[in-house]
């Protein structure tokens, strides 16, 4: 039986390139602070996949990710429009609002998803000094319902954005994922799309810490250098996020990866929504299978192979499969995913 | 000649123990956010260092351990006491007023080390409605000049402070170099001298990422593990941080690996002091030495064999040992101070 | 034809008793920054109302008010739950999250007024590091909708949030209009019915500037007076606040003057229904009238005579009486009503 | 005996043109939140004064107007030079700190004031991310210690601080004392000695509540009227701060109180220094005086005429002199104290 379990991308832990690389950089001394030779590195290869003209912050986690994001093209005047489904609104113990001081304005949504109607009824007020200033659309892609925005989609809200005097953030924890399953280029769904800062996952994608911050539009109205520092998210020993981008930047890996993922995630689905009681709510779209299976059950698989209920209101469950989930995890799940609900 | 350089001892990269404890933990899937077994471990180990009566929390770095230090236990409108020269003060692109609110009282001192004598100009007007309340007093341990405080000398400090209704934090970014100055327990200069608070150093001492925050006394106005969450600290593969500290706590690893900085760095002193032209400005109580060199001889000694320049009026240069510091190291080096010199 | 209008209560000036007690509180000197007897005076009015187990502060205005109420009980990793209407939401520009670091967790409502059928789909996740923690319902009386809680509904709304340990905070800047139509005590809808902090308004009854905060619950995390003064609310010549508040607790000023302005929107809303076209959308339980009117008409009654239009898409207007609205102010308005709409 | 006392310039009440201009304004309705007819008149009047390139902001008190100041034209990772006496620094509850984020660097001054000389130790480190950049000076005219800049000295120091690319705030609380001393044109020692933004006082100046804040030149990184709306400082019923700034600029009669309260400061500094016992401390240039006195009978004196004790550790005083201090409080005063002092 597997010990694996479907509890989260990040319960697993660090692909092999990406500790090779680790101990290859771990020789000698080097300058901190993003000073090194690896950071220069990685930020080359960075611009190998999206072009020369953007700028590369590395940061420690998702949430600074996010925060450096959206910081550096706000004041604390200023709203973030987002699904209220976003890793911003519900993951991060409110820290969005506490370190940018900017508003979340949250719509409702079937899917995850953002759409210029859905955005619109947030877009007004410009100029009222009583209201906080829509500023700000901050996406996630993959979304954390588990689907994805085509390219187009991406286009359609960044220009409506970009034609209100907004920026778009892309919360890209698992673009991976998006760009393995939609099989583009990364830059077309973020640079080309129109997006302008993209916080680019690393953790969830077999690096042991450390996520990037890209701006494909350099904001002007803060220094991004000192709005990481004050967020201590500048790494000293830097060297050793720098060397992990540089790997899994290496020979597509970090897409390999996240293929390999998304390729786990849809076997499950398939095979689960063939077991009576299993209901896949959504289309896989990335690495993660929506389900809903009778009530009853969920404790027990949960003892035998850990994952989360995403809804305990309908039963809804989540199974995230990863870089190393194997076809046998799949397949002892499924027996026992069998095994239970037969009883 | 040694490329290593003295700049600083987070030029240094990793600990082959730690690298190994890193390589061992990289096994499976485990739950994440600090509810793994490495973190249950390693909160252990610093249990038998400390005493069961202790909370840690691990972070990613230094200035994200000090602002949970300080912001556990005060709100907006305290104050806190620091040396001018302190780490918090001139090294965190005042990150603790933006992320504490809190002001920050500075003293003056001749060696980095507050004194009863220092803080108590600023220790007054409690109830005062137009003042920052004094509510924290941050000391560093060792000091960023070098020095170090003795048992006796936390001990006053922290009863004047808790006679006040305040309370002690240490920033023990190198409290490793202290402990195995003093030669005495770990405790001795933190919990039973009264420290309330304490950053624990992990990535100055040969840690890849990583410090830990550890509560000797408990803080009752906020809930840490928020505090953490808000801060960008909590890091999802939890584990690594973990596996880190119970491998530097293995076997005094931590106390060993100082204690070779420091006897680096006395060394240092010792034989760089016979050189004409050299001053050791003070005694060399940790792993760095502050020397006074002919300002004309700094550009090329620093092309050479990198430091850093402490204070540009007065030529004063600082010279960092770090765990993996040879004998060798410091010979070429003294080699090349001298010729320089002699030129 | 009345020059008046129907903005806002706070178009109006100041009543001619305020006005004669700032007169009378302009001799000599006081001290300051609420060390004088009018702020001695005052709260002992206030303590005659509620009882004297209150703390009272003044502050100079609404969100003032608000933000000091709600800081007094919460961290910034607290959520606030509140109707998406609620002030703080909408015409503060943010200064909620900014100033506190608070989620607000919003619900969509009918009329403005909160339920704990609507409250509890975002009480849940106490003790998830992720999540911003549940802390406060703040609920406003009046609602911005022009309606009303009975003393009842609040009840049970304070009593759901105390079993959570959670804090009810209203938001009373216009609480004299609800008094006044409800016919109760003021302590029968705050302190009694289990309400925590109020924001007791005055400048939009009648007073020039001012407002104050009135603590049922003495909030144990925070020292009020620090918060009021880091807020930038703590006024020097405090007489000048704490004189007017006097001056319309005597003899029941504020109610008087609000259960007038409620006097005049019953009638201003009675007459302007039986005009074709106008349609008055819900029930005036205070001083505010919404209605919808054929939108081509908007514009050129503005002109004649100011009000705001509350929602764009569906021609919702909103008219405001105040305390010095009079009959012949309805009369005219009422006719230029009829006059416009016929043609 | 006089009841006024000399605690200070706040503990006196509203000039008789002030309270008329109240009452004036107090008539019919009025559109609020800045967009009344008698802002557009105060603006224009401060337009005057000053020349028409200026942006004016009207605040609640004097804390509101130096954070809306500062705030402009910094970020938190910003930093603030002032005296180690300056109102922002020691009697603002650390609110410049929490509010803007920024890191205030002191400086010891001898008088109050600052100079190039010792502003010049906090200049540099600029482009480095681990220190708060050094954005703004702010100084204060008259100082704290009740002297004054002359333009030259202003000038100075405002081209040394735009040379640096930094912006200059002047806390003028009581500017008008300054000006009343120097005999100049208030643009003298403000725009034209180069100074950005001008807290621009009015309650110490005799009116009952309200500052304005004069932009000499127009930030552009921040919008200023969403940064008042979140401070709080944007008032409703605003016809009645601009009325007072109307009253107050009409004749000069900000200038006349002043002098009047600056002419009583220098005669009762006069007169008390030819008693045994008094020693005035530095030569009075606005309205206030400092003086040493035998500690032995402060608290006496306070009791039959209170002035606060300055300094606990030599026994100095402050005694502030107000627009209604008349020629029979100083005599009575000086008596007092020649038969205190006598005993």
């Amino acid at each position: 039986m597997t010990t694996k379990g479907f509890g989260s991308d990040n319960f697993s832990g660090v692909l092999p390139e990406v500790f090779r690389a680790l101990e290859a950089a771990n020789t000698g001394h080097e300058h901190s602070y993003g000073e090194d030779r690896y950071t220069e590195k990685a930020v080359g290869d960075f611009k190998q996949l999206f072009g020369e003209d953007i700028e590369v912050y590395f940061v420690y986690n998702g949430t600074g990710a996010n925060i450096l994001s959206l910081s550096a093209f706000s004041q604390s005047y200023h709203a973030v429009v987002c699904a209220e489904t976003a890793h911003i609104n519900v993951d991060e113990c409110g820290a969005i609002e506490q370190q940018t001081g900017c508003k979340l304005l949250t719509v409702a949504t079937p899917d995850g998803k953002l759409t210029v109607d859905l955005i619109r009824r947030h877009i007004h007020d410009f100029g009222n000094q009583h209201a906080a200033q829509p500023r700000m659309i901050s996406l996630t892609q993959c979304t954390e319902l588990g689907t994805l925005y085509t390219p187009e989609e991406l286009r359609t809200i960044c220009d409506y954005a970009h034609s209100h005097g907004m920026y778009v953030h892309m919360d890209g924890a698992r673009l991976a994922n998006a760009v393995a399953t939609l099989g583009c280029s990364p830059a077309r769904i973020t640079k080309e799309a129109g997006i302008d800062v993209l916080s680019f996952g690393g953790t969830k994608n077999g690096m042991m810490f450390g996520e990037a911050v890209i701006f494909f539009t350099k904001p002007t109205i803060k220094e991004v250098k000192y709005v990481r520092k004050q967020a201590m998210q500048l790494h000293s020993k830097s060297r050793f996020i720098a060397a992990q981008f540089s790997a899994v930047l290496q020979d597509d890996l970090w897409l390999k990866s996240a293929a390999h993922a998304n390729a786990m995630a849809r076997r499950l689905a398939k095979e689960a929504s063939r077991i009576p009681g299993v209901e896949i709510i959504r289309e896989v779209q990335g690495n993660e299978v929506f389900a809903r299976i009778p009530r009853e059950h969920i404790e027990r698989l949960q003892e035998a192979c850990f994952f989360y209920v995403w809804n305990e209101a309908n039963a809804e469950v989540r199974w995230v499969c990863s870089f190393d989930t194997t076809e046998d995890d799949i397949r002892d799940f499924v027996a026992l995913l069998q095994k239970e609900l037969a009883e």
